[in-house]
């Protein structure tokens, strides 16, 4: 057998069947495989930042990694901003570089490149298989490394020559690690803070927005007091109807700052302690106030929903939370504009829908009005790197084939990765995408006068608009395959959305709307 | 003056008046400026690889470079593939990385990146400012090691403090270094291997393929019977009417052999020996024959043309060189392929015109077609990263205002990086792109045979294969600003052709072809 079969065939034996690819000469061996190995179900990307976005959704929804397969240190380069993303989202990856044989890279041919210096941005397993014999155990020890807990991006780079060469074999099935159990330390430290009477808040993050989790973290803000906060940029948190509502902690540090106001006692569940996102002159970058203590419940390897329903217990703390139920917003009618499509979200959601959120600054209203709809899950931008929402939803829907995704997109952070659209369309994927098309980087608009770059004018703020030319979302998407309107009304916008809902497939809905800086 | 201000105001100061841009929040002083310095030129491209491909494209015109302008690790990982094919071209870039800000680095937010370290790889000289006293003489250090000779990608790391912090000020213009004039030695040693009467080439690449040098190295070859080849991809080559046709060695390394076979010496001047793509099962990597001897007449930073010219003197080489003028093709007519288009092409390129070509498999009749147009520059995939060709014609067409720009674009590349459109239509460039639409990856239906992965099967190549769906690039055209044909036969195709370089501004001609492999 040769190494590229043993390596995929090890991969399938592990548990992990679907690779987002986007291959290359050296990756030929891999991909000639797939026929062989029908189990493995290859999904063709036009652009190596689908690939990584999409196995970053494929991994928060399955909790399982997908792999990637990608063309040496360019098409790494490539897929580089999504697998920063799903770093960020601590989600098991297991990235595939194929490179070339061992022998040839002395030749410094055009494509040479140093693979594991790319690699080390989003990796800290990064392996390179230096025989057939050895892929097979490679694949697997990616596989356990990806999945941690927590997760992370595993980096193998497959040199050409051991893919093709005999001598691979298919290595045992991966034994994946289980998450901790907290100690009692922590818990009885974390209790007795809760206790002292003060100020206390639990920011919750990672494996403790399950609706398990949620609603113990609400049974203890029940019998405490303690403010609840979901981290700014949830990798997945559960959502809607029955789900306790919990607010996000702000992204501007101004609002954050005020969400934390008074604290005496941050207890972190499975997040890190909260941080401006960017600096800003004169302002603080740690957003802990003065006088508050830092403490730790859980942490990535962690079980954080154990953690919290043992928090819960030792607090005596009741076994319903408080749970408020705001109504489920009416279809809305009159003009376009950010809340309308929020209320016209909120009030069309299906039941059981994964939503992938890079509505940026036009999403400002959606998570009010969504609290109440059904049962869904909330995917959002982890690391900052925009380009990554419809990727995210193209995995998400080969993760979960019955579950409708809805990929809310900002116009500018679409056009990074807009080939996710043909993915869509090749896998009869049920996507609907939303863009949100403002015409502007408005968190840009925004931000700048932010950072105090006050002075600016119209040569430096047309390095902002993204108009003219205005883009016509509709036609690229009829271009790539997928059916789209452009509602011009919120009515109509609620009408496309429900068809776009009810009907299996891609769909894309253009709606043109004010900016909101 | 603030360090951002300073640095813009040291790029201009040492000719630096152009950059390519992909902002976010930790660049806003760096774009506000543009407002107070409007000698600088800022050109946004929606996606970070249209960026630096575009700077690849100004350099290898102006040879000169301009900045790119990308956002923390992230955005240069999306611009790290065509950094990569610039660092082949050997074309000078300044790349400009916002940061975080210096005390900010050390809180992990989302965005925190090692910037350093993806860095590297296309880039030897990389710098961090540490503060803004620094900016203007660091811009100036970064333009003097980008331009070399040879040029290469400078990385110049511009954290959001120092570009915000007062205490900036405009270093001295850059001191650019000429090329070495190559030794009487070198010269001597070439002279004689190529009056040894055994069996010689000289291939030539970089500052050796203009007129100039093509002319110098042709009358050579008249005096001494030595072959003449022209490196398989060249950043730029002249050519045209008036000009020495000169084959290029091939990509397929069965090919290149046979243009090497029994040589006795290789003259390298300003190219690398030569080596195969990809390595191939039981072939060989080196492509120079067995008892062939590899001679420097000159390198990356030596004057290559002078070079040739004194070589030709002291072989007493005649001052005229043995000209082939093949005929100019004809209009085509009849059905549309990769031939009919290579005519149509042959038979219509406008005086001056400047070609980008990533054709890939349909451009396999290029060369021959249009070795007797007009006098024009044509540039190449250097590093074999594809997503090159729309971005290099962007720049092309900023650095050469007055020239036409033709892109030829294979379907599979176009993808990459088919935001440049958009720019192209922003900017108002004269620039027509004709896309191969063979829906395919045809290089890789080519490549999967030739690494001897005979055996796959229909689930192997479907991953090889952009279709379905088709790809209507008219409707992706329209949807960025560009007005679009897709002509059905090759005389409607050379009327298209014909009307897109007559009229200014953005044109792009969809040929739907047949795939060669």
């Amino acid at each position: 057998m040769i190494g590229g079969e043993a390596l995929v065939r090890s991969l399938v034996a592990s548990g992990v069947d679907v690779v987002f690819a986007n291959p290359g000469t050296s990756e030929m061996h891999f991909v000639a495989t797939l026929h062989a190995v029908p189990e493995m179900r290859g999904v063709l990307a036009l652009f190596e930042g689908v690939a990584t976005g999409a196995a970053d959704g494929y991994a928060r929804m399955r909790e399982s990694p997908a792999a990637v397969l990608l063309h040496l240190g360019p098409g790494l380069g490539n897929g580089l901003a999504n697998l920063h993303n799903a770093r960020r989202s601590r989600a098991p990856v297991v990235a595939i570089v194929g490179d070339h044989a061992t022998y040839h890279r002395r030749y410094d041919a055009p494509l040479e490149s140093d693979i594991d210096t790319v690699a080390r941005n989003v990796s800290t397993w990064i392996k390179r298989s230096l025989g057939a014999e050895d892929a097979g155990a490679d694949a697997v020890a990616a596989v356990v490394a990806a999945c941690g807990p927590p997760g992370q991006v595993a980096t193998l780079i497959l040199p050409a020559d051991v893919s093709w060469s005999e001598g691979g074999s298919v290595a045992a099935p991966a034994q994946r690690r289980g998450r901790a159990t907290v100690t009692p330390d922590r818990l009885g430290a974390v209790a007795a803070a809760l206790r002292s009477g003060e100020n206390a808040a639990l920011l919750l993050g990672g494996g403790a927005l399950t609706a398990r989790g949620m609603h113990a973290a609400s049974r203890i803000a029940g019998a405490t007091g303690a403010e609840l906060l979901v981290e700014t940029f949830p990798a997945r948190v559960e959502r809607g109807a029955g789900i306790p509502v919990i607010q996000r902690l702000a992204y501007l540090a101004e609002m954050a700052a005020g969400q934390l106001d008074g604290l005496r006692h941050l207890i972190l569940v499975d997040t890190k302690s909260p941080v401006s996102f960017f600096a800003y002159p004169g302002k603080p970058s740690d957003l802990v106030p003065d006088g508050c203590e830092v403490l730790v419940l859980a942490d990535g390897g962690d079980d954080a929903v154990a953690a919290l329903e043992s928090l819960a217990s030792g607090l005596g703390a009741g076994t319903e939370p408080a749970m408020s139920d705001p109504p489920r917003p009416e279809r809305p009618d009159g003009e376009l504009g950010a809340e309308s499509i929020a209320r016209a979200i909120g009030a069309l959601l299906p039941e059981g829908a994964i939503v992938s959120d890079e509505a940026n600054t036009s999403g400002t209203f959606l998570p009010t009005f969504t609290a109440s709809a059904p049962r869904h899950d909330w995917l959002t931008l982890t690391g900052g790197s925009i380009g990554q929402g419809l990727p995210v939803a193209v995995g998400a829907a080969i993760a979960c084939p019955d579950r409708p995704v809805l990929a809310l997109e900002a116009d500018g952070s679409a056009l990074y990765t807009l080939q996710a659209l043909w993915t869509m369309v090749r896998e009869q994927l049920d996507v609907t995408t939303v863009i949100f098309s403002n015409r502007r980087y408005a968190i840009l608009r925004m931000e700048l006068a932010r950072v105090g770059a006050t002075a600016s004018g119209q040569r430096a703020l047309q390095m902002l608009d993204i108009s003219p030319p205005e883009i016509d979302f509709v036609a690229i998407a009829q271009g790539l395959g997928v059916p789209a309107t452009r509602p011009e009304r919120a009515e109509t916008f609620a009408a496309d959305l429900a068809r776009a809902f009810a009907e299996p497939g891609p769909h894309l809905i253009e709606a043109v709307i004010p900016s909101l800086f």
